[in-house]
């Protein structure tokens, strides 16, 4: 998993079908690269969290798998 | 998933069987880095997109799975 | 699979269901660059270890695999 | 998928069961680094490739899937 | 796949279960950066050998496939 803090939202309109409820975030990783996680938490601007990434992220949800390759799986909780 | 955006088009003739119907885009990701993602959207080039990668993108198209490894999911929002 | 020393520990308590019993280690990958592994040996900080990554570290554990891509699967043994 | 040059052949004469006919190419990939792929379509050397990497490329022959983890799915057509 | 050149042996004795009869051979890839595959070759130090990565790996080994993410697939034959 990577360590990461939540810096937007991204939208988007046109797109496959298939996919689950939720948002797409966009992440910037410890270190400075970003990514985009989908996120089921309701996980908001700022909150740090953990990314899990690749197809265990899609196998998360029920079949048929949505194309999604990387998931907030929780918070990191404040020291 | 990767922010990036459509900077052209591949075409391939001499290819292995099975690829299903849509394009190869090369796709410009934020940082600099290209890669080629398949597109089934429809996508055209200056569109910014989010692309999933890894076997998610395969297993978006029925069993057998074709031998892709990223997948143009839809287009961002324009802000 | 990728070399690593234990530096900390990661707690999370808002994340998602299904996510097996064990801890969230902070590894440092000879290199410099840090990753959280899932544990379930019971390794302690500083220790020396050797972490898997992908899909096989969430295959590790029964069905319905969990959305973890990072798992300590063994203890280095000293020199 | 990757856009690369063909750069030469690997040949391993000790290697492990299961791998299926075809051939080891080393690749450049836009940018230098390189790897090698697994190819079936005769690919020569100098021609432009794409690759497809991971466990996409495993999936592509008939299980049980032999341990090859990038394909050369198709020669790109001079522009 | 990865050219790489095996560079020493890494024991675990205290390592998850599961695991195949083999051994962690600690390989450095062509460009520098070091990772560590499983073996079941018998294949010995200063070895050239071919590496695969990902889920490939352990979907080599019967199922329940192991928790390794990268496999010596083969010895380079010297030129």
């Amino acid at each position: 998993m990577l360590k990461a803090k939540v810096v937007g939202r991204v939208w988007s309109t046109k797109k496959v079908e298939g996919l689950p409820n939720g948002a797409f975030l966009e992440v910037e990783i410890d270190g400075g690269a970003r990514i985009v996680a989908f996120d089921v938490l309701g996980t908001g601007v700022d909150e740090h969290v953990l990314v899990a990434t690749g197809s265990v992220a899609a196998a998360y949800f029920p079949a048929p798998h949505p194309p999604v390759d990387a998931l907030v799986i929780g918070s990191i909780d404040p020291e």
